[in-house]
């Protein structure tokens, strides 16, 4: 047993369509939320700077002593270092792994589409990481920069015009790729899944990356024996590099409730920018 | 006669925009940049953090022993407080009073429109500007916030049809405003100025942020008797803080021109974020 919190950071809201999960499946977890409000988005940005962002998130959830941490953020889960992962003495999960794998489990022809952000699609990592678990695997990959500008100001209903314009453009190159299975490879991405399959042609299991993540933890802490008694009941404290309000405004579309627990901002570009434990 | 260079930031790439018209009136001037690409968009976040991160913009200018500062950004134009402005010892100028200076002068019937991006809507900064030099004038304002990523992104061809899509829902509240001028409040709305222009009913005369601050500045040198000497051929420095490369490719289309100078990262976060000079 560990009472420690479960350490989760995005680059701003979307890493709460993976609290969301986590809530669900392990309500008796902890959870500390760091969203990196002030300085969102990272998908449109260098490998450089986004590397130094997430070690910065990384320091604060330490700080925390947190047990395990979630790069909720799709960028991050693609972009970051091996190095800096494996310099980190606690557990540590993105997306792209959890999603690799349920993509993977699903898909029947091994042909595997993959959305994401500028910076996610540039790394290649989906298709590496595909690749060494199916190595007959087609991976087709395309990026999608304006997704999360449209989640974020809010053009996210099903019969949203320039939503449905922008995905027509961005998924034209799955038509006659054959794929049976899309990874959502940003956390941003669920909120706007039923139009995403709406412009896809043919019939596409689409993999939610909070989902996968969700399920990837509880089995870590299981197999780690680091869960939390089974009769706490878990709380989220949320931390936010901007204004706390518009967080606790905005953020409920993506946590599919009020964000009840405590906010506060964090002088977050004052941490160092390389792991300091 | 001053030899030393203006200082001109901005959030991103928008403010080049200053900087074209700069480079046309005014050019015997040398020119510092700075475009904080690494926390790119402003116009989306609080006001206590855009004055944070404008201050740490400034002392990175200051730094450079510059001999004016202008803030070619809508946002912090509209935002910073007076105390800060106040408190500097150089001449300081956003976009904002030029515009409205030019907006008063231009319009017969003192109906006057605004766009620009949610903080600087918000801050009803235009609004008070206008009325305190046409107390009888009809301000009519509307935040535009997917215009800065739909501009950042290349959405920009007059033919556009998802900008102009977006452009349609935003200016719909003009239609029947009898506004005979508006204000491109950000410094990124030049570069779709025909979509905007296409997307108005009535014939207005659109006020291009940076000619009226290029302008502005121009008069404030001579005035001030601080203008470089008339043989001098200018040049610019640019600084960001994310990747050099990205900004040389893509500053073009809002330059005017290939980025010919020299382009160099910046650690903008370790700034202090109150004036220090």
């Amino acid at each position: 047993m560990d009472k420690r919190p479960i350490g989760v950071f995005d680059s701003g809201l979307g890493g709460l369509t993976v609290v969301k999960e986590l809530k669900k499946l392990l309500p008796h977890e902890d959870i500390i939320y760091f969203g990196d409000t002030g300085r969102v988005p990272y998908g449109t940005r260098s490998k450089e700077i986004i590397t130094e962002y997430a070690c910065q998130d990384i320091n604060f959830l330490l700080s925390h002593d947190v047990k395990m941490i979630i790069a909720a953020c799709g960028t991050v889960s693609a972009v970051l270092p091996q190095s800096i992962i494996a310099s980190l003495s606690i557990p540590f999960t993105g997306i792209l792994l959890p999603a690799v794998q349920a993509a993977c489990a699903t898909s029947q022809n091994a042909r595997i589409g993959v959305i994401g952000t500028p910076a996610t699609i540039k790394s290649g990592a989906y298709g590496r990481a595909i690749r060494s678990i199916r190595s007959d695997a087609v991976v087709t990959g395309n990026a999608c920069p304006l997704f999360v500008p449209l989640v974020e100001n809010g053009y996210v209903k099903r019969s949203d015009k320039v939503t449905s314009l922008v995905a027509s453009d961005y998924l034209k190159i799955f038509e006659g790729s054959g794929i049976d299975t899309m990874i959502l490879g940003c956390t941003h991405f669920p909120i706007i899944r039923d139009i995403i399959s709406d412009m896809l042609e043919q019939d596409v299991t689409l993999i939610n990356p909070g989902e996968e993540t969700a399920r990837y933890t509880a089995a870590k802490l299981t197999k780690e024996h680091i869960l939390n008694a089974p009769q706490h009941e878990g709380n989220c404290r949320y931390y936010v590099s901007d204004a706390p309000e518009s967080f606790s405004e905005y953020g409920s579309l993506f946590l599919g409730e009020q964000i009840g627990g405590h906010v506060e901002k964090v002088d977050i570009g004052q941490l160092p920018a390389n792991i300091t434990k």
